[in-house]
């Protein structure tokens, strides 16, 4: 079962081109990361959109110019431990790739951030729908018209996912998820979507639509597309981020992650 | 009462050189911040050393290079708001001061981090006891034996406040101080002082020793200083803070930096 290989484990398979599907399910209880890596010369503006906007972009880890053994996975390497990777070339995605040891240069700064699945595994502890997980589908994510504070050249509207759920589900749903600050924690809109600037409910810019049951309301919480939005806001010579759903999966417990 | 003076009074005063002396108890349930500004070619570093550190340097606020007008504080110059300053110069204290306009150039970037201001009052709130506050003295700090995690140059020893309570009230104060994870958040230590390197109880490295009654613990937290040990472990020509006690006092309420 991929859910009980160590991440140390999947690491070796991915990096050994044996594992080239997402991420999710993968090595339970362990937090997987999204991932950018970005020129030196950017990277404390960017560095700076992350801490002015927490909440889609929570940082895990940032690694010096060079360095892509990241400190929550030690021995792992940024170039070839996820599955699949998006260049982009001057904000323009070009290709996807299963390894970047010839793009990730010397001058490239990585950045981790947190990412939903960490909460999602309390939620379901919990007896929380994860509404995607039981239709097999991609969860929900909309842009919304809410301005991420800038930083230095970046922008971006904030990203969010979208979970239905009961009332009485939604409040518990926020008290869990408060604990888990470094990956999205509380939700950032409950109800009515048209508040936070989504159109076609029905279509979501990024997943799937899912079944919203009699007398569910969506729950939105800020998601880590953001940080990619934000990073090719700019048109640098080359950013590299994960592809979706092909996270990092480091060392790190979810539980590691929460309040402290 | 310098506590019900707004925000935006105090700096004022302070501005004009009518408010010289710490800001302990001014404007009482605002944010206070510690600061540090430094050349922009090592702020992505110390960026990073904070990021990398957050209990002991809990970010903010962070400016773009030559920008004194923080985020927490609209109208508010870093230059001169503070009623006093320290100017250190390769890593050595050269003088203090009661304004910077003519030190902090365009070149620096402006740091505030978070300072225990902010839960004390909440503690006090919750009838806890702040044994410094009780016996008018300033709070008692420790350089302990636990390394920072280190960025770039930087690096620091882990310097820590203590507070004495019984072991009653020291739970209460870690329910009540994890909220406040932007200003350094739960304890980082309880009871014997010499798991954390202190030797010699009686006489800590910053602030006063203050009594410790019978049935006592000591209670330790993470303590912003820790932030100019490491910005000026590194002899870099020009590193500007707050004096101690000094601090700059911002728009925010104590409430707006609790876990979102």
């Amino acid at each position: 079962m991929s859910a009980d290989l160590s991440p140390h484990e999947l690491r070796a398979l991915i990096r050994k081109g044996q594992w080239t599907h997402p991420t999710s399910g993968a090595s339970k209880g362990y937090i997987q990361a999204n991932l950018v890596m970005m020129p030196q010369e950017q990277a404390f503006n960017f560095l700076l959109f992350c801490v002015r906007n927490p909440k889609p972009c929570p940082l895990l880890d940032v690694l010096e110019p060079g360095r892509f053994e990241p400190t929550i996975a030690p021995g792992a390497d940024l170039r070839t431990d996820l599955p699949r990777y998006r260049i982009y070339e001057n904000g323009t995605l070009k290709t996807e790739v299963a390894d970047v040891r010839d793009m990730a240069h010397s001058g490239m700064v990585s950045f981790l951030l947190g990412c939903s699945f960490s909460f999602e595994n309390a939620l379901l502890a919990a007896g929380l729908p994860i509404r995607n997980i039981e239709e097999g589908k991609n969860v929900s994510m909309y842009v919304t018209s809410r301005d991420c504070r800038p930083a230095g050249p970046f922008t971006s509207k904030l990203v969010v996912t979208m979970r239905p759920m009961t009332p009485q589900q939604a409040i518990r749903a926020v008290q869990i998820t408060t604990r888990f600050h470094l990956t999205h924690g509380a939700p950032v809109h409950i109800g009515d979507y048209r508040e936070i600037g989504i159109k076609d409910f029905s279509r979501p810019e990024f997943g799937d639509p899912v079944t919203i049951r009699p007398g569910e309301i969506p729950v939105f919480w800020a998601c880590g597309v953001t940080s990619q939005l934000a990073a090719t806001s700019v048109p640098l010579p080359r950013v590299i981020t994960h592809s979706p759903g092909h996270m990092f999966v480091s060392d790190l417990k979810d539980e590691d992650l929460t309040i402290l």
